[in-house]
C-alpha cells in the first residue's frame, strides 16, 4: 500500500502501481476527463506513470500552466511526426513548449517550409491527432538510443544523447513516431483539436552562430477550435494595440539614433500624458503624507559603493564618468534610494518625526544590451514614480498597508481591475544571494504577507524572487486582452539603513535604525504608459486624455462660434481643441476618430442658432444636439466614475 | 588748436595743452566739481593730463564705474603711504582697484597686520587724505626706476620694472609718497572722505604658490562717510540674506559629500518651491503656445559632435560614459537644444505648423572646478526652464517680442522691477570665435535690437559677449539690496538648424531652414531661487510661499478648532500648516517668524467662541481678530497684486 497526498492535504491509500489517472478517476470521473498532466514529488510525470512510493501528487487540467505546457509539448511531437511524413529525410533536434505554443527546430536539408505550406502541415497534424494515439514513455539504453539516431544520420539527437547518462534516457512513442524525450505529455493525441503553424524562422543549433542554421517551426494548439480562434483574434487585437504603434499614431514619443537607442524622447502629447499621470499621483501622495524631493541624476561612485549598488551592477552598467582635473568618478544613478538616504541623513530625526516619506519622479539610467530593448517596456533611461518611507519597526505593518491602499487607488483610477500580487521572498537555500541578516528578512517577509492578507489581496508567494536587498510585493495586472504585466512594486529594506547608518532618536533617547520601504505604484512612467496603451489601445480614461473633446466646425463660417464653445469648455475645465481647417467635415471626423478624441463636437448653422453642440462619442455613439452645460455634466459624471478622490 | 569731441558728439576747440579738467570747467563749473577721472582716445588719463592732439574725451564722475575705479585705485596709493609710515621697511608690490574697493599686496617682513590694527591704518589714511595732495604723474627712465627700488631692496617692484619697456615707465607722486604706476587717478587725496580696511589675507606674489606669500590688505573708500555707512549696512544685510544661509534656515536644499559637490539635493520645502515656480511658468507658457517635452539626460557623443558642443566643451567637461559591451559613448547633456532638434526632426513640418515651441524643465550637467562652486549659483547640475522656438525667418521679430513679454511677466510676478537688458553681439574683429555665417549673424543681431527697442527695454549692447552659436539678450536684475544679477536669457540661433539639417516646407513647396530661439526666463531653477532668496531674504511673494499661513493653537484644548480653521483655509485654497505642539505660544510665534510664515494665525478661547482667528503678518503687523472669510479676502487681494494672469 502507498499513501498519495493531494494538494488539499488529503491522503489516499492505494495498491502500489496505481497511475496518476487512476487517482484522478478515484476523485471523480468528471475531473479525470479534464486531467491532462501530473507532477509527483515535484517531478513531471505522465498521467499513465505508475506510482510506486508514498508521495505528493498534483493533477493538472488545461486551466493550469503545467497543463498547457504538457499540451503544447505533446503537440510538438505531433508536429515532428507530420514533418517527417511531409519532408522525407528531415532531421529533428529539439521541440519544447513555450509561452502560448511550442516550436520544433529541424534540419530540412535543401527543402524549405514557407507560409503556403502551413495549411498542409496543420491538416497532417490534425489527421494524426484524430488517431487518438496514446503517448507512451519507455527507457532505452544509451547504446540503443545512439544506434537509432546514427542510423538516421541525425547528428543533433546523437549529440544530445552523448551528453546524457546511461540509465536516464527515455523515448516517447505515439502512433508510428518515436522521439527522444524526458516526458510530460497529455494522455493521447486525440485531445488536440486545434493547431496552427504561426511562423518559421532560422535558428542556429544550440543558439551558437558557428553551428548550422536549422528551421524553427513555431506553432500553437488548443483543446477546442473556438479557443484557437479567440487566441488568434487576441493576437490581432494585441498587434493593433502594440504601444509602439499606438504611441506613434497618437504622437506620444519617438526615438532618435543620434540621441541613442532605448532613450525615449517624449513628444508634446506624450509629455502632457506623463504630466497628467504625475499630477494625479502627486495629489494622492500629498494626501497620503508624502513630500516631494528633487535629486541629481548622478552621484559619486562612493555613494553606490556605500549602497552596494556598485558591487551588484557596476561592471555591467553604464561606466563611470570622470572629471577632467579632479579625479572624481560619478555614475549615472541606477536607483534613487541612495540619494534619498543622503537627504534623510542631512538632519537628525526623532521617533516623533517618523514616518518620513520622500517621493520623487526620479529618472534613472540602467544599461541594457541593445538586443534587449523594446519600445517603452525595456529602455535605458526611465522615470520611476519612486518614494522611500523611513519608519520605525513598529510602523512597518501600518505603512505597508497604507502603501497597498495607495497602489489599489492608482490601479482603480486607471481602469486596471484585474490584478494579483506576488510576494517575493528569499531562496532560503541560497543565503549568499542576499545582503542583510536573517532575522530582519523574516520580519520584513512577515510584514508583507500580513499586509497582503489584511488588504484581501489575491497573492502568491514566490521563493527566490526577492531583490538582493529585501523582500517585495509586486502587482501583476491583467490588461483588456487578458495579458499579465508586472506593474507597481513595494519593497521592504533593512539593508540600506545599515549601509547609510540611518538613525532616529527613540523615546528611550537612544539611536535606532529606521526601516525603509521602497515603492512605485506605476513602476516607471515609461513602462506604465506602454501597458496603459496596450490595455486601452489609446482610449485612456477620460480624466487622463490630453484632449477630452475636439470641436469640428462644419465650415469656416462657424469658426467664431467654435471658438466661443472652446472658451466655455475651458471655463468648465474641459480640455478641448478646435479644428478650423478648411477640410470636409467627413475628413475631420475620421481624423478625430483616429486620434481617439473621446468626444467629437460638431458645430454648424443649427448649433450656432440654437446655442447647442452636436456631440458624438469616440466609436460612434451619437448624443445629438445638447447644451454646453449638459455636455459638461456628462463629462464630469464620466470622470467621477473612475477618478475618485484618494482618502487613504 | 586741437579739436576735442565729447560723448554727445559736440566738438570744442582749444589751444593745445588744455587739460581734461579745463574742458570740464569749460562745460560747467558745477560739473567739473564732480569730475574725478577721464579717458582720452580710449586711454585712461589723469584729469590734469595735457591734451595735445585732436581726440575723443570722456569725463567721469563718482557715478561712473570708471570714476569709482580711479577713486579706489587712488585710495590704494594712500593705503600704501599709510603702511610705509606705520610699518617701517614694508615692501610694496601691486595695489589695484577691484569691485567695491581695492587691495594692496605688501611684504611686511616679520611684522603682522591684524584686525585690531585696522583703525590705526584708517586714521592714518584719512590724515593723509585730508592733506589734499595732488596725484602727479611723471615719466622715469628704466635705469632710474630700477635704481630707486634696488636701493629700497624691493625685489617686487624691480621684477615689475624689468618687464617694462624703457620710455613707458611712469611714477605717481603725492605728498611724500611715490609709486610705480600706469596712471588713472582722481585729482587729489582730499576727495577721499571715508575709508575702511575690510580684511587681510595671504596672497602669493604673482599668484604662484612657489613664490613668497605676501599680505593682501583689502579696503574700500567713498567720497562721503554716509555712503560708506550705507555700503557696510548693505554688506551686513547681504550676509543675512546669503542664499546658502537662508536656504538652510528654511530647509530648502542641502549638499552631500557622498553625492558630490555642486549637486544640490532639494529638500521637501525646496522641491515644493521649485514645483510652484515650474507650475507658474508652465501655465504662462501654455497660454503663450509652448508645448512641454521630456528628453533624457544623456545623449550619444555623436549628438554633441553634430551640435558642435563636443568640440566646444568636450575635453573640459564631464567625460564620456562608455557601455560595457557595445562600444557606445554617451555624454551627460550640457544643453537641451540637441535633443529638441531631434524631436523637431522626428517629423516633417510645413510653414503652417510654425512656430513650434518646445519647452522642458531640462536638467543639464556641466563640469565646474570645485573651487568655482558656490551654493546654488555655481553648480554642476542644474535645471533650465528651457524652451526652443522653431520659426520662419519672417516670424523671428514677432517671436522674439513675445518671448520678451513672457520674461517681463515672469519678473513682474516675482517682484523684480528693476532690470536692464544686455544685447550681446559678436566681436567683429574675431570672426573665428563664432560659428555660422556673417549675414545670418547680422539678421539675428538686428532682430534682437529691434525687439528690445520695441518693448522699451533699458538696454546696452556689448560687443564680443555673444555665445559662440549666436547673439543673445540677457536680463540683469537689481535685487532689493541694489546688487545686479544676470537672470533670463534669449538667444537667436541660425547655427543649430544648419547642423541638424532642420527644415520645413514653405508656401513655395520648397524646403527651408527654420530659425531657432533658445530662451530661459529664470535661467536655471537653482540660480533663480538663489537670487530670489537673496532678493527677498526668504520672504517670497505670497503666491509662492510653500505655506502662506501657520495656525498656532494657544494650548492643546484648541487643537480641534485649529483643525477646523485649517480645513476651511484648505477649502479656500490657502496653503497652511497647524502647529499643535505642546509649546508656549511665545515659542511658537518666534519659530513661525523665523520660518518666514507670511501670516501667523493664533487660535484660543476667544477665537473659538467668536468663530474668528487672530492674525499677525510676518514682521509683526497685527490684523486683530477677523473672520476666515475676511482673511481669505486679504490673502487673495495680496496675491492678485503681484500675480496677474499672463495675457501675452
Amino acid at each position: 500500500m502507498i499513501k498519495i497526498t493531494l494538494p488539499d492535504g488529503s491522503i489516499r491509500e492505494y495498491n502500489s502501481e496505481v497511475t496518476a489517472m487512476d487517482v484522478a478517476k478515484d476523485i471523480s470521473e468528471g475531473f479525470a476527463r479534464n486531467v491532462i498532466s501530473a507532477k509527483f514529488n515535484e517531478t513531471t510525470i505522465e498521467t499513465s506513470t505508475k506510482l510506486t512510493t508514498d508521495g505528493n501528487l498534483v493533477l493538472f487540467t488545461w486551466r493550469d500552466d503545467e497543463g498547457k505546457i504538457a499540451f503544447r509539448h505533446s503537440t510538438s511531437h505531433v508536429l515532428a511526426q507530420a514533418l517527417e511524413e511531409l519532408y522525407p529525410g528531415v532531421k529533428l533536434s529539439i521541440g519544447p513548449a513555450i509561452d502560448n505554443g511550442f516550436y520544433y527546430d529541424v534540419d530540412l536539408g535543401d527543402q524549405v517550409i514557407s507560409e503556403k505550406d502551413f495549411k498542409t502541415i496543420e491538416d497532417k497534424m490534425l489527421e494524426i491527432a484524430r488517431g487518438k494515439h496514446d503517448f507512451k514513455m519507455r527507457s532505452v539504453s544509451k547504446a540503443d538510443a545512439l544506434a537509432k539516431y546514427k542510423e538516421e544520420n541525425n547528428e543533433y539527437k546523437v549529440e544530445l544523447i552523448e551528453n546524457l547518462e546511461d540509465g536516464t534516457i527515455t523515448f516517447c512513442d505515439h502512433d508510428t513516431f518515436t522521439d527522444l524525450c524526458r516526458g510530460g505529455h497529455i494522455p493521447n493525441t486525440g485531445l488536440i483539436k486545434a493547431v496552427k503553424i504561426m511562423s518559421v524562422a532560422g535558428a542556429y543549433w544550440r543558439g551558437d552562430e558557428n553551428n548550422k542554421q536549422l528551421t524553427r517551426v513555431y506553432g500553437t494548439s488548443f483543446p477546442k477550435q473556438k479557443e484557437l480562434k479567440e487566441y488568434l483574434e487576441l493576437l490581432e487585437e494585441a498587434k493593433k494595440r502594440d504601444h509602439r504603434k499606438v504611441g506613434k499614431e497618437l504622437g506620444l514619443f519617438t526615438f532618435s539614433q543620434r540621441v541613442g537607442q532605448g532613450l525615449p524622447l517624449w513628444l508634446p502629447k506624450g509629455a502632457a500624458l506623463r504630466d497628467r499621470l504625475e499630477q494625479f499621483l502627486k495629489k494622492a501622495q500629498k494626501k497620503a503624507g508624502y513630500e516631494m524631493v528633487v535629486t541629481p541624476h548622478i552621484g559619486q561612485k562612493e555613494l553606490y559603493v556605500t549602497s552596494g549598488h556598485y558591487a551588484k551592477y557596476g561592471e555591467d552598467s553604464f561606466q563611470p564618468i570622470n572629471t577632467p582635473a579632479e579625479g572624481e568618478e560619478f555614475l549615472l544613478k541606477p536607483m534613487n534610494c541612495p540619494h534619498h538616504c543622503e537627504i534623510y541623513n542631512s538632519e537628525p530625526w526623532s521617533y516623533r518625526d517618523l514616518p518620513i516619506r520622500y517621493a520623487e519622479f526620479g529618472t534613472v539610467y540602467r544599461y541594457e544590451q541593445s538586443g534587449e530593448l523594446h519600445g517603452l517596456t525595456r529602455v535605458r533611461g526611465f522615470t520611476q514614480d519612486d518614494a522611500h518611507i523611513f519608519c520605525t519597526p513598529d510602523q512597518l505593518d501600518e505603512e505597508f498597508k497604507k502603501v497597498i491602499d495607495l497602489v489599489l487607488y492608482v490601479f482603480g483610477s486607471l481602469g486596471f481591475e484585474n490584478f494579483t500580487a506576488q510576494v517575493s521572498v528569499r531562496d532560503i537555500e541560497k543565503p549568499d544571494k542576499y545582503i542583510g541578516d536573517v532575522e530582519n528578512w523574516e520580519k520584513a517577509e512577515n510584514a508583507i504577507i500580513n499586509a497582503a492578507k489584511d488588504k484581501g489581496l489575491n497573492y502568491i508567494i514566490e521563493s527566490g524572487e526577492a531583490a538582493f536587498y529585501g523582500p517585495k510585493l509586486d502587482f501583476m495586472v491583467k490588461d483588456a486582452l487578458g495579458r499579465s504585466w508586472q506593474l507597481g512594486t513595494i519593497q521592504v529594506d533593512y539593508n540600506l539603513p545599515e549601509r547609510f547608518d540611518l538613525t532616529y532618536k527613540g523615546s528611550d533617547n537612544e539611536l535606532h535604525r529606521p526601516v525603509m520601504i521602497h515603492r512605485a505604484p506605476f513602476g516607471s512612467m515609461e513602462r506604465f504608459i506602454a501597458i496603459l496603451l496596450e490595455h486601452t489601445g489609446g482610449n485612456f480614461p477620460l480624466w487622463l486624455m490630453p484632449e477630452q473633446a475636439i470641436i469640428l466646425s462644419i465650415s469656416e463660417k462657424y469658426e467664431k462660434y467654435s471658438e466661443k464653445v472652446l472658451n466655455l469648455l475651458e471655463n468648465d475645465e474641459i480640455r478641448a481643441l478646435a479644428d478650423h481647417r478648411n477640410e470636409t467635415i467627413g475628413k475631420k471626423i475620421r481624423e478625430a476618430e483616429m486620434n481617439k478624441f473621446p468626444y467629437i463636437i460638431i458645430v454648424g448653422e443649427q448649433e450656432e442658432r440654437d446655442n447647442t453642440i452636436s456631440v458624438r462619442k469616440h466609436g460612434g455613439e451619437d448624443l445629438g444636439a445638447i447644451s454646453i452645460e449638459e455636455f459638461s455634466k456628462i463629462i464630469k459624471e464620466e470622470i467621477n466614475k473612475t477618478l475618485k478622490p484618494f482618502n487613504g
